[in-house]
């Protein structure tokens, strides 16, 4: 199987689930519990906040574990409204973030917040200045992601920063669940008050996540319950999730420094071998964008149909993002790039890990060779 | 280890972590992906909720996972008053209930909702006259549990569900979380709409659970995102999660029907031996309580002391519920049903789970009557 589908989900390294075996079977206790043995998971638990808190460059008590990114996007942007709304309703975001963070946003506009979406260029970026011109008196939280999940795009998240360091009252979140392991970003240094992390984007478990929440910045819980996780997020703690996200955190920072080279070195190969065939145009843009994702249409054959067809060949790969493929809707990035829709319903995206190989690519280059060709036969008769 | 704190949280089944080993390692896809991989994920988790739903006595398409009770808690209540409050806005629950009830009735009550909190009889029990009585023509919702986290004290659920059959429009939701596994519910005939469940309750893994809703019953979601879980519960589904907690139940399911015998003849040998010791004084009730909790004060000795003596023999017990174990605070059950104060602070909590052995029991009994013995001594010098 050539598996090209990272940015839906990755494959749990072996040393993630041993981890999780481990303490799930051997440290099992409650870390509420008042005894020894839950006295163990509440350390494991200390520690794998520090271990991750450490591994993204904050500090222990601004780590906040989740059941992955979608409730980390909820959390941070839910929390920051309803716990800021006495200093203002407005909200300012990019029209191509994920749907947990555009819906939440929708949602809130319908209680009263005003949301500014903000417009992208041609390569589906952001521009500072924008968001520096939208800010009002009554703005509370700039939302926008590290990484595109659709094709790519690196936000410029420390050129916003930077500017929003003149406007102290505004709460800044990173959706940067695409972007962990793949693009360096410092947490701090980019003024940053919320960030949002999904571990199965990075070979750890799938229901667990976390959220950076900066010290001082207030944010309203979304579970009320046993006061667990400083009383931002009440429910019995993963413990073992999250000492497998540490884990799998740290294996993916350090392939990161290992493998970014032949991972660019991939998308590279893919991008060159695929823009030399003329039925293929690459959406994802040269600068700015993250190592592993490439997107691109297929003139003229709608994207379920390559899918299905490159599936044959045993290789995996997606139309946009895992969450809006069964919609059948065309990409809503490649839409607000302008792209036209007949292209954007035959948009695939190509998602790599550290972990596939020169061989993978090339393999899959001539599938997709062999494919376009096949199907554009079809199309024709 | 004598582990007598299963209702803070239990052991994982051999089997269970098998199973999440297995899908999380092999079907790892995204179940949302287009393609057969993610396919096959999607298959694991329709059948997973499909044998849960089956488990339970329910439909599948009512079954909705969660990531633990108190997620399922606060969707149930903050779901069902923010998605009918255009119907009324007064909640009836009781005063006994857990943290993640009460706490979300207390924010709802700040928002503007009215809550009855209705008193318990010494026994901890809730009249369903006594929630009659409280029904009013804006009454959207009650909220009342399955088995008390605190004493095992058993609500009159069927009871209270007969009584709102002659109320539509009046939602009925239970938190059965301790009671799964160990004392039978049948959900359609207890006229229940939404049913709260945590795996890691019945040896399945933390951050795992699920809401029952009835078809037809209005909800408004807490995450907002992909529309995974029928737009209920966004956010990429913890597929392995979900097959574990299917397993987790139906191993205890059959357990319980093999060792329920055996877990009351224990509950019993422990009250009776306790209760022969004079410092002692059971909190649970004989009648309506579950097989597995036995709750008592030690005249004079404050619960951490106990605990933490116990713990030198290598027995883990708990004083209340794991989650407000740590405040210090008196069990809020205990003096709802009218234990004085210093009783309360005095009072420990032995959960059961099928596994535990008449030897353990026997033993547990020793040490406590050494324990008190001990403590006795070492507080009248
Ligand atoms: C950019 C982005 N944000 C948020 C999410 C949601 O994370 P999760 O899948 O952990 O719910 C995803 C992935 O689906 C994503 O790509
Ligand atoms: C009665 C009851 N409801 C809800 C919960 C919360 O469940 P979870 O631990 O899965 O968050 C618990 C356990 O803590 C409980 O005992």
């Amino acid at each position: 199987m050539i598996y090209f589908d990272n940015s839906a989900t990755t494959k749990p390294y072996k040393e993630v689930l041993n981890s999780f075996l481990t303490v799930s079977s051997e440290y099992f206790g409650n870390p509420s519990s008042l005894h020894g043995f839950g006295g163990q998971a509440e350390k494991l638990l200390s520690q794998a906040r520090e271990q991750t808190a450490k591994l993204i460059g904050v500090k222990t008590n601004e780590l906040y574990f989740t059941s992955g990114g979608t409730e980390s996007n909820n959390l941070a942007i839910k929390g920051a409204a309803l716990g800021n709304r006495n200093r203002g309703r407005h909200l300012i975001t990019s029209s191509v973030e994920h749907p947990s963070v555009l819906t939440v946003m929708e949602q809130l506009e319908q209680e009263g917040f005003e949301i500014t979406r903000l417009p992208v260029d041609k390569d589906g970026r952001v521009s500072a200045d924008d968001v520096k011109s939208s800010i009002r008196k009554d703005t509370i939280l700039v939302s926008i992601m590290k990484v595109n999940n659709e094709v790519g795009t690196i936000q410029p998240i420390k050129e916003i920063g930077d500017m929003l360091k003149s406007y102290p009252s505004v709460i800044f979140h990173v959706d940067a669940v695409q972007g962990i392991g793949k693009v360096p970003i410092n947490i701090y240094e980019s003024r940053i008050d919320l960030l949002s992390i999904s571990a199965h984007k990075i070979h750890g478990l799938k229901g667990t996540g976390a959220l950076f929440i900066r010290e001082g910045v207030r944010i309203a819980p979304l579970f009320l319950g046993g006061n667990q996780e400083r009383k931002i997020r009440s429910g019995t703690e993963n413990v073992a999730g999250a000492v497998a996200m540490a884990k799998a955190l740290r294996m993916t920072l350090d392939k990161s420094a290992e493998a970014m080279e032949s991972m660019v070195k991939l998308k590279n190969l893919l991008r060159d071998k695929l823009n030399e065939m003329e039925q293929i145009q690459i959406n994802t843009p040269i600068e700015n964008s993250a190592p592993h994702i490439l997107n691109f249409s297929l003139k003229g054959i709608k994207s379920e149909v390559f899918i299905h067809a490159l599936e044959q060949k045993n290789i995996f790969v997606s139309t946009t993002s895992a969450c809006s493929s069964k919609k059948k809707a065309p990409s809503n990035t490649l839409l607000q790039m302008g792209v036209p829709e007949d292209l954007a319903e035959s948009a695939i995206r190509i998602s790599l890990s550290f972990d596939n190989t020169e061989e993978e690519a090339r393999k899959a280059i001539l599938a997709i060779e062999e494919t376009v060709k096949h199907l554009g036969r079809v199309m024709n008769k």
